[in-house]
């Protein structure tokens, strides 16, 4: 009898993570393991059709070897200033494509699959919370700590999308009214324009410019301070690299302080290049994140760092939403 | 035969507002009519079984007028430092009972009715939604402007409670970094050290001290200036007062894009003393919002003022409560 039952294979999701340069993608399980994966280059593709194609030609090759449409639930695409509600793109300025690009559709339409998309923030912390840091928690926020900042926030057990899809975007939230330019927003003072790798370096050039602190960083020059070097430096010991840290620490704890009052979390997930710096951020940032906050949120708050391998993290983001599908 | 039928009349809502000089009550309809209401003194009771006796005495009168205990769904409650998810009061200040209060238990254990309770800006924000200016909106914020600032969020047309039931104290937030000493909470440069009565107060007294733009105000002791007092100076023409105004309006408006840039409203609702200036307020209030905020949420939030009745309010808010039981 048993031999005549169709085997009733687990089914998978498809992760799609899209960026300026690349896009990575993979097919995933229920419980995080990317079983097949690939990458391709985003930016050769002038026009958003020859990516679909080749996107479409190199997934379809996985989705074979996994065993067919019939075990894929569907696709999460992680794209940046992607729109949940309206499946589009929009003005992404790091993209190839201008204007509103349909992307959820173009590639629902080739791959006749399901499609949810939504920007690369939120598609993170919707892979914390079915694989990572945040499993079974329904109040989260995760924050990207990157060339930029991005956020996606959980409350009562969803991503908060507000009434236009574009919600959560706590890197371009005021922490320093007037303070620094943000060349990208014209904006003053962003979170961003401090607690990102382009504001470390940022900090970097105005602490060597305006103290006398002695540095291993002024043998330097300029235009090769990175927040590579500068987080060489620190762990090095040198002193001005670790006020750095201490500086871009404190505003992001203002910030996260800010986050918490607003939304009160269970826990705040890092991700990001910055969080390589460990304490050296973290130990700031939380001081700061406590001294901030009025008494009844002390002390109860985690700030986690997001544990999923960084190669796999976008992919599993992504894929993350098309296990939230309906 | 219709004279054998029970005539089935609408269910009621019960709403209490519970502040630390009075508490507010009344029976509502579904449409926000206050059909009955009263109040009694909350300072007078020391202890809180005395306060909850006194409460159902008076309130059992009106469920009678009102067709007794059957018509009536629940009891909503608002009061400050209110927990949705423990139903307690829990240290607040300016209430007469210390420490932890279990106020819904000893609430339904007094009415046998079922009861919800969490803090005044969170009910007023139901209160907009079920009955207000936010009726049929699911993403929208409401900031009570008033001795304090506080504010209820709703997302997904759900409030955001967060993890521990504390979530939505935005006038806690940090606006000014090392700002104005804020008294109670002892942090510096909160929304509620600037943009409530208590701030415009404090920004007065600054702007006499620290410039000589003359003013009508320079007659009136220090002691007794009021935001009351300011208010009357600015419309009739003065100077200083107007500079008070355009000054908070700055801070509230920066307040308000990065709360804009977490959850990305629909609308923003304000109630409250503050308010009532009108444009004097809600003008500089606007600019500065729309000057920080990135481009893809400008010129699409609404601030709207809310326009219950303010002696209903509170009753109303907290009736709202009621209706959302499951």
């Amino acid at each position: 009898m048993a031999s005549t039952k169709a085997v009733v294979l687990d089914p998978l999701a498809i992760g799609i993570d899209i960026g300026g340069t690349g896009t990575k993608y993979g097919i995933v399980d229920h419980v995080g393991n990317v079983l097949f994966s690939g990458s391709m280059s985003t930016k050769k593709h002038a026009q958003v059709e020859t990516f679909i194609d080749e996107l479409h030609k190199k997934v379809s090759e996985l989705i074979e070897k996994a065993g067919g449409n019939g075990r894929i639930k569907g696709i999460g695409v992680g794209a940046p200033n992607g729109n949940y509600y309206t499946g589009t793109v929009e003005y992404a300025p790091n993209l190839p494509w201008k204007g509103i690009i349909p992307l959820a559709k173009l590639i629902q339409d080739k791959f006749k699959l399901p499609v949810v998309l939504t920007n690369d923030a939120n598609a993170a912390a919707e892979g914390e919370m079915i694989y990572g840091a945040a499993k079974g928690m329904k109040d989260f926020i995760m924050i990207t700590l990157g060339t930029g900042v991005g956020s996606g926030i959980i409350a009562n057990g969803k991503l908060i999308y507000g009434h236009d899809g574009f919600a959560g975007e706590l890197g371009h939230t005021i922490v320093i009214p007037d303070g620094r330019l943000h060349e990208g927003t014209g904006k003053k003072g962003s979170l961003e324009s401090y607690a990102s790798a382009t504001g470390v370096r940022a900090t970097t050039l105005e602490m060597l410019k305006n103290t006398n602190t002695p540095s291993s960083l002024r043998k330097v020059p300029a235009e090769e301070i990175d927040s590579k070097k500068v987080y060489e430096a620190a762990i090095a010991g040198d002193d001005l690299a670790q006020k750095v840290y201490e500086f871009t620490g404190k505003i992001l704890g203002i910030a996260l302080a800010n986050a918490v009052m607003f939304s009160s979390p269970e826990a705040i997930i890092l991700f990001g290049g910055l969080t390589k710096a460990g304490e050296l951020i973290l130990k700031p940032t939380r001081e700061s994140m406590e001294t901030n906050l009025i008494k009844v949120f002390q002390n109860k708050v985690k700030i986690l760092v997001s544990h999923l391998k960084e190669s796999d993290a976008a992919i599993l983001g992504a894929s993350a939403l098309a296990w939230e599908m309906p």
